[in-house]
């Protein structure tokens, strides 16, 4: 198996382009990836002032890197949840790499700043971990970025998260939902900053690699909390039929966004006012992440007995 | 687990209806899922005259009983795919069952009648068996309906069927399949007659349940060129996500055609011309099924050294 630019020995077997690489090749090509999609989305540019949300896994820590060397302005925000051993760890790999790049790192704590965990979240609210977290991250991260004035919020989603997260959408036909699952989602002049996803085109196993080859330190754990999340059984479905069919999860995806997204674009704007607590547009009185934290801080202060 | 009906001891119990019957009233249940998908899709009515396509399997024969039982006129046509003794079976079950009740049950013998079986045009073309034997069944079946006068071909393609087909093809985003899963597609002025579906509301387990409970002989066996076939690995997985959340399969399929496949309708119908050899209307010189006909009877003719 050699590589398919310098013919040395090749690093990685890349299926689905029916291609292998050496270690600095594949670095090459998967920095050109994230190039791509960049470009191909008009995400932002050099000028911009860019905030990554940094989990301190593969993915966020390897397309800091990617964008770094690419010549983005990029700081990171790392979002403590409360999730024990697994947001420590999470946190000082983020912190060690931030460091010793001379990179800067936001750090929001979300028991420290708003008083609970998700854990907590998921017990007072009897709702699934991972819809807590991630109302909890699409919140605070956004906030994070129109605090610091950036010009976009960077995620780090990757091919095998968007084609995952596609397919449990499609499964309830949710259209508001598949309406928003595209690269980029423009800002909204009440209180959203632009969102876009350059990892779209780099699988899992790819930014794995690359944080290996480029001797990133991660965390290598997955969330203890996502055992037998539905997205991730959906992820481990499709990279079976990937393995038969290589390129399947890059033609689903792009396939919607060439021929399909257009098709669930968002009728009418629905009326927003500002939510009661924070401020920020909501369709109810209080927007979720505040019923959340509500929520959250009655069911905390009745087990300690002061409700 | 009783009936919901009549509180007796029950036969079977459905999760995603949340609910359980006894014999009587599973069949009831059943004709009346038929009952409501012809009549919300406006299928058909009593006057006209129908055609089944009968494989001899729990899903046509079972459809067969459920509609001459609500009262419709239908014939059945048995296309012989020259696939062994699963052929020979599925014709001997379909023949037996219309026999014992006065149906009429047409022939037609894919090798007799058109010179090869699936299995020959599987080898010759290198295609897939069951992509060379839709488009056979497509084409002859069609034709049975025309020449026999009828108003529209009854295909016995249930939930499972249709919610696997439905995620096979939006990974690929093929629009112009997704355009064309419907329940009903109208005849179209050109020599396609109406064809539809009123199984699609029936699961696969149910029919078969059906099929025990009146009696049915059936052809068990699954079609031994399907193994490893998509659809099918499709079918198995949908089917375990269906256990842990009953009424996935129904939520997906009717979640398309009710929020989805309007988006998907088909744009400028392409120019049609004869075919060369059978004149019905096809894009290009000769239709696809002559094709394969042609292509299959001249790899056959090589073998035997008359090429």
């Amino acid at each position: 198996m050699k590589c398919r630019v310098c013919r040395e020995k090749a690093a990685i077997r890349i299926r689905r382009h029916n291609a292998a690489f050496c270690r600095q090749h594949l670095i090459e090509h998967l920095q050109r990836q994230v190039a791509r999609a960049i470009e191909d989305y008009q995400m932002f540019t050099p000028e911009e002032r860019l905030l990554l949300g940094v989990s301190g896994g593969k993915d966020s820590l390897s397309l800091w890197d990617m964008l770094t060397d690419l010549g983005y302005r990029v700081d990171g925000v790392y979002l403590h949840l409360g999730i024990g051993d697994y947001s420590s760890r999470g946190k000082a790999c983020s912190e060690r790499f931030a460091e010793e790049r001379g990179l800067q790192l936001r750090i929001v704590d979300l028991p420290g700043d708003y008083g609970f965990s998700v854990p907590e979240a998921a017990r007072a609210t009897r709702r699934n971990p991972c819809s807590a977290c991630g109302l909890s991250k699409r919140y605070i991260l956004n906030e994070a970025a129109v605090a610091g004035g950036y010009d976009a919020l960077v995620m780090g989603h990757n091919l095998d998260d968007e084609a995952a997260t596609l397919f449990g959408n499609l499964v309830n036909w949710n259209v508001e939902y598949l309406a928003r699952q595209r690269p980029v989602l423009p800002a909204s002049g009440n209180g959203f900053v632009r969102k876009v996803k350059p990892l779209i085109r780099v699988a899992e196993r790819e930014t794995a690699a690359y944080a290996v080859l480029k001797g990133i330190e991660y965390e290598v754990e997955e969330c203890p909390m996502v055992a037998g999340n539905t997205i991730n059984r959906i992820k481990e479905w499709l990279t079976t039929l990937e393995q038969e069919s290589p390129g399947l999860k890059q033609q689903f995806l792009f396939g919607f966004l060439e021929r399909a997204a257009g098709g669930f674009a968002v009728g009418t704007e629905p009326e927003l006012r500002a939510c009661e607590q924070c401020g920020r547009p909501t369709t109810a009185e209080m927007c979720a992440f505040c019923r959340l934290q509500r929520r959250t801080l009655e069911s905390l202060a009745g087990e300690r007995g002061d409700g």
